[in-house]
């Protein structure tokens, strides 16, 4: 029988703000440089001025107004424009399990658990800094958990698959509790000298413990009803950097940092292609389950995009959102891969009773599209 | 109930050859270039002169004979030591891809299965190359199945690992037919500037076809009876090369190719650390299952290194490993990650008859140990 519930969030928010304004002006100094410095090339049409960023063009593209950074230090210097990101010694934890295991212990903290009564750890994270060893069995190690880890990737959807990867654990006895952790560093990915995507990512850590309702302690629980995946490939997001980067032929510096090395985003062919598979999903996931969509109390939502949010929120309830039915936390955290839901779950769930029944919904770049139907206990 | 079977593997060996003789005479060239063009500090004590390296020394130090390489060009060129890697376009397939589709299609011929008929692919590998969108969704496409997939990495452990999720997504009823693949493309990551390990790791990719005896054709079977995994952090396997990497203070192209940046290890604390992990885990595994080590016809063991495979066999054997007891293709394909078990079982399994019984088990980074009882049906 299928008794998982989720008996523990945690969210690790890094120290540092970089506010729409900041990096508008940074932006915007860089352009003023590179045109200047290429005004010859521009005039005689062998370049193309850039245009200024602003503001109002962020927000309404995207409704974020601020984003997190581990590490703030070079992001708005229009001479670097990435994280300053300090090397670490092979004894220090490493920035994703730092970030993780704070997360984590939240989590922890919420469901009642030790770390050692946790018998799997599931990394989730769409940007990998290690493969060996996995950034998972750091996390493990330094929390104190038993049993096995791994590493595990699907962008946008690595937590709601996570977590369904968890599930299919404990209904088939491979794990007894589960910790999920998203620690997405995103910020040393984003392209800042880029105008449509270098206000998109913000840095963040998400926990969730999940665990068969009769080990669970008395806390608030959410039992996980079902849920349901699908991935189509689509190059619309991608990013190409990678170890095969450094084996190309005539390698320079300059190449690690060519377009094709940051993240991509082709944002119009994803919201036009992407929102129509992520509506029939949760209509037919309803459906299979017997769910009126007026029985859902609220979605958490990937926070991507207000837009998206707002349509996708419209095309399944048949009417626009009405307040904490559709909680936004981009605004305040930006996109943040996969986390961006889980973030929405952690912020707006106490409200909730017995019965209540919501869903988080993840969509984004594979393409990839993770639901799960969850419901008060 | 667990029927979970195996109903079909696939091998992808790579078009090159690259000998220990050709790697030796590339090493040894270089060596002596760096010990000439350095001369005067290795005479005053500055630097210490490189040692050659000899086929001897490696074929007795790790049983490798030879491996095979995606790209092999640049890899002996003492002034590259590195394949050269083309790029590729973003509609091309990529390498991974590539090697993971040729793969799957022969285990999918052996299981009799339509590539429609496959509801879930995950991808294993110990080297990503790309994580936006996951590769797992690319070949997915590529071979036409449905459902959904994910990218997962555990190191050396990948494939068990990744066949253990394949059976608790069965078990649970997340999937009906998956596919694992595990495309190894290593060469990249190795330093062959490093007399410790330029000879450890080839390319390859494997394939495995699971789902629940009821919906396999009448094909040979494998069940899968337990299987039992376990991680404990180690960071005598290692490797740093990231996009972290890439956003330090004072970059150079020559920090990309630093020792930290290429597959690092410490064999003798690995072997002295690993093995007693690798024995107590089967011997409890065994015991568990009320399974006597005499019942066990063949164990197909991780393939990193003769020395390692021949003490854990008589470890367990109690005497040392009789012919076909514990094959060993390392001597043919070197070290391929978390590939080498499936290789073997790939491999040497025809001779089984129903009712008998082995171990697929896989040891190395992170540190990682997964082991597979199956039984031949």
């Amino acid at each position: 029988m299928n008794d998982v519930v989720i008996s523990g969030t945690g969210l690790f928010t890094p120290p540092n703000v970089v506010t729409n304004a900041e990096l508008v002006e940074a932006y915007n100094a860089y352009a003023d440089k590179f045109n200047s410095e290429n005004a010859k090339a521009i005039e005689s049409g062998e370049l193309e001025a850039i245009s200024h960023s602003s503001v109002e063009f962020i927000e309404k593209a995207s409704g974020i107004k601020q984003r997190y950074a581990m590490y703030k230090e070079g992001i708005l210097d229009i001479d670097r424009m990435l994280p300053v990101v300090p090397r670490r010694s092979v004894d220090e934890l490493s920035i994703s399990a730092e970030m993780a295991v704070a997360a984590a212990k939240e989590a922890l903290t919420q469901a009642q658990k030790d770390p050692h009564e946790i018998d799997l750890v599931i990394c989730g994270s769409s940007t990998t800094q290690r493969h060996w060893p996995a950034v998972a069995v750091e996390i493990q190690q330094s929390l104190g958990c038993t049993g096995y880890s791994y590493d595990m990737s699907i962008a946008c959807s690595t937590a709601t698959f996570a977590i369904s990867n968890a599930m299919d654990a404990l209904l088939s006895g491979s794990a007894n509790s589960v910790l999920v952790v998203n620690p997405e560093y995103v910020t040393p990915q984003v392209n800042f000298r880029d105008r449509d995507s270098h206000f998109i990512f913000g840095d963040v850590a998400t926990a969730v413990v999940l665990e068969r309702q009769k080990t669970a302690a008395e806390v608030p629980l959410f039992r996980i009803l079902d849920r349901k995946l699908k991935t189509v490939f689509s190059n619309n997001i991608r990013t190409d950097f990678s170890y095969l980067t450094r084996a190309e032929e005539n390698l320079t510096l300059e190449r690690f940092f060519e377009p094709d090395q940051w993240f991509v985003q082709h944002g119009r062919k994803v919201f036009k292609e992407l929102l129509p598979l992520v509506c029939n999903l949760v209509t037919s996931q309803l459906e299979e389950n017997k769910v009126e969509i007026s029985a859902i109390r609220r979605m958490w939502l990937h926070q991507a995009n207000i837009n998206m949010n707002q349509f996708a929120a419209q095309k399944l309830l048949g009417r626009p959102a009405e307040d904490g039915e559709a909680p936004i936390i981009l605004d305040d955290y930006a996109n943040t891969a996969s986390a961006g839901a889980i973030i929405a779950f952690h912020k707006f769930r106490e409200d909730f009773s017995p019965g209540d029944r919501g869903i988080i919904c993840s969509f984004g770049a594979g393409y990839s599209i993770g639901s799960l139907l969850v419901e008060k206990l």
